[in-house]
């Protein structure tokens, strides 16, 4: 079919006639469309049987809007077009852990996937200090089987290469590489920053030390193409309730370093871990919620790094460093010290890559809702100090990392350092 | 036109309907085909002008011979393609450097190009202790620009991912991947070595260290994305002349890390320098050539990384780090230091990704004509062993390495340890 954008009524016309479809709605002659999207990039429709609500679809379709700059329409379409190849392989591999992609149509720019109306963005609760039981567990699982199993650890390099052809991703990849690793620590026109700690993001942008560091990570996220990351895993790509998480939102999905992944995460923990000195004036509820944040974060990498470990020992099948290589006396133990070696270097990744997520939104052009919402500067600038310098410890000093341990630390000696207003 | 394969009647046609071929020929009425590939995958046609024999062309075909594994023809094809894709940025990038590209027909699998009369494969004269004294400038000039040029320091983002995506080279990159960084390391069918030294061979092959910083250099091969490289550069891919030094069958070609590039040269400097202990017995006259190759390598490595940076200074044009991102008091400095880390890294890479280059000639499917002409296995052997250890040593001292004097001391180191038979 011709590209054409739908609308609340010829959208039905386009759901009824997918048999993609036809399994998720028990009856499709009371569907009912809404279109939620902002109307910016893409059309977001939620279509529901009316006769069973809890039957329900999203579509999602770009929009051909020609903007200013004359080529956002390619690209719109390509976001969609990685984001559907994304969702399907974690449909495949970690099924139950990203929303199911019902369909994707090349031609509309048009997926089709499963409504989510019993979850809720990560980020919002967690600034009401709610907890959820299962997501150390369950985002550990997502991890470890999608980073390994998209890995040279588990493909063979010619499979692993046929898929990073598909997902060389160089726009989204721009925005990445521009508003994590370089513009915030420089002058450029869209940062954006608290004038109470115009001082400490000053010193930053001076530190020379600090940018070699960055610059580095920065390389790494623009040459290692260890495994297909997310590549925008922060706590606003996560949908989780008490029993279910799920990872959305793959636009930026490419071959990159593993580390980036799992260290958005965190750093988006240590951004809501900071956020709670300026949400709640209870101390009791805040050291208690910030205990959680510390346990999850340990439980996390320490399940992350366990099931990474067991796939690899069960599935040693990628070019890597095949079994053959380790068969010799001795040879068992040599490839554990290499998986050892592995995650180690892989924490250390973490660490800086990770940082440097947590580092930009205290300065660069897009903050988070933890942050943002404290209205009283005085009281914000105490969480972004906070977050400014176990950012900066953990880039600097995470090659002497060697377990979770080392940076749940440094979170604990910036409490222990801390003197609140 | 259809693909069908040429003869030395059909390739005189194919020749004069080439428009692109016309000003090599001041007269296409007496030309004369020669065929002297070996028939395997390639046919290779010299074509001449009888009228005025310093005019002829070298035309290469891709043959489309099943074999037993039976999808041999898309893979020379590819080859070809490849080669082509190379050869064409090298003609733009770095002139004079290798042979010129006249034509690629891409639906003939035909390759036209510059006919290399006056020159000799590198390896060869040097097993016969010939000098070269353009060579260093030569090829530094060839490596700095061609690695600067494709890396993240020049290009944009999607300029490099774009090329990027047109290297996608996964079976080409296996033979690499299996011949250099595992098979020579474990037990394997295809392996060859000299039953004298047996006892270095299967040390190696049980020597946990050096096995886990070979696993860690393939990582990096597979993984890390720097700049397109050569990925075959050994001095049997290089054709030379008193004046002129050309790099020749860019096959393996995609983005890669850039120290195996210059590794390869390195490593197969000093697989000559150990060979000639056993090529004459004239010792003044071999150690007077072995302090040529060194002060060679000396000079490849120092122009290299000078002609590099200045280039780097020049041409801050890519995405890596940007002027802007220098920009602040002190900045200059800041930059200056980065330059001289990033430099500092290539040549630990270069100093182990090359090792591994020189290891497996010792040990894996194919030897180099340095070693492999030496009859008396006893010699051989002296050479073979003075290898291993330099080789091993690269690997496993790199990460100390702060000049390529640490690289070349060992070679020195070496030769002082050695007992001549």
């Amino acid at each position: 079919m011709t590209y054409h954008a739908l609308d609340n009524k010829t959208i039905l016309d386009d759901v009824r006639s997918r048999p993609t479809l036809k399994a998720v709605f028990s009856d499709t002659s009371a569907l009912e469309a809404e279109e939620v999207g902002d109307g910016n990039l893409n059309l977001v429709f939620i279509i529901r049987n009316t006769k069973n609500p809890v039957e329900a679809v999203v579509m999602k379709q770009a929009l051909p809007y020609l903007r200013v700059a004359g080529d956002s329409w390619p690209l719109t379409r390509e976001r969609v077009r990685y984001e559907a190849q994304a969702l399907r392989l974690y449909n495949e591999l970690t099924p139950g852990l990203a929303p199911l992609v019902y369909d994707y149509d090349e031609e509309m720019s048009l997926l089709a996937m499963e409504y989510l109306g019993n979850h809720e963005v990560m980020r919002h609760p967690m600034v009401a200090r709610k907890r959820f039981p299962k997501f150390a567990d369950h985002l550990s699982t997502f991890l470890a089987t999608v980073l390994f199993k998209t890995s040279d650890l588990y493909l063979t390099g010619l499979a692993k290469k046929t898929m990073q052809a598909k997902f060389i991703n160089p726009h989204l990849c721009k925005i990445q590489e521009d508003f994590v690793f370089t513009n915030p620590y420089m002058t450029s026109p869209e940062n954006q920053w608290n004038p109470e700690i115009d001082p400490e993001v000053q010193a930053v942008r001076r530190n020379t030390p600090l940018k070699l560091a960055i610059a580095e990570l920065k390389e790494s996220y623009m040459t290692q193409a260890q495994a297909l990351i997310h590549s925008d895993l922060h706590t606003g790509s996560i949908m989780v309730n008490e029993y279910d998480t799920r990872v959305i939102d793959p636009e930026f999905a490419f071959f990159g370093p593993m580390g980036y992944d799992i260290g958005a995460v965190l750093s988006n923990f240590v951004l809501n871990f900071a956020s709670h000195y300026a949400h709640t004036s209870n101390r009791a509820e805040r050291e208690s919620y910030q205990a959680y944040l510390i346990e999850t974060m340990r439980e996390l990498w320490s399940q992350f790094a366990a099931k990474f470990e067991q796939l690899w020992i069960e599935n040693n099948t990628g070019e890597l460093a095949p079994n053959a290589y380790w068969d010799y006396p001795g040879g068992d133990q040599a490839f554990a010290e290499y998986r050892r070696k592995y995650l180690n270097q892989l924490l250390q990744d973490t660490a800086g890559l990770g940082a440097c997520e947590g580092l930009r939104r205290m300065m660069g052009i897009v903050s988070v809702w933890d942050i943002s919402s404290i209205s009283d500067n005085r009281l914000r600038a105490v969480s972004e100090r906070f977050n400014i310098r176990v950012s900066s410890r953990w880039i600097m000093e995470r090659k002497s990392f060697n377990s979770i341990e080392d940076m749940l630390g440094i979170v604990q000696e910036e409490v222990a350092g801390l003197s609140l207003p």
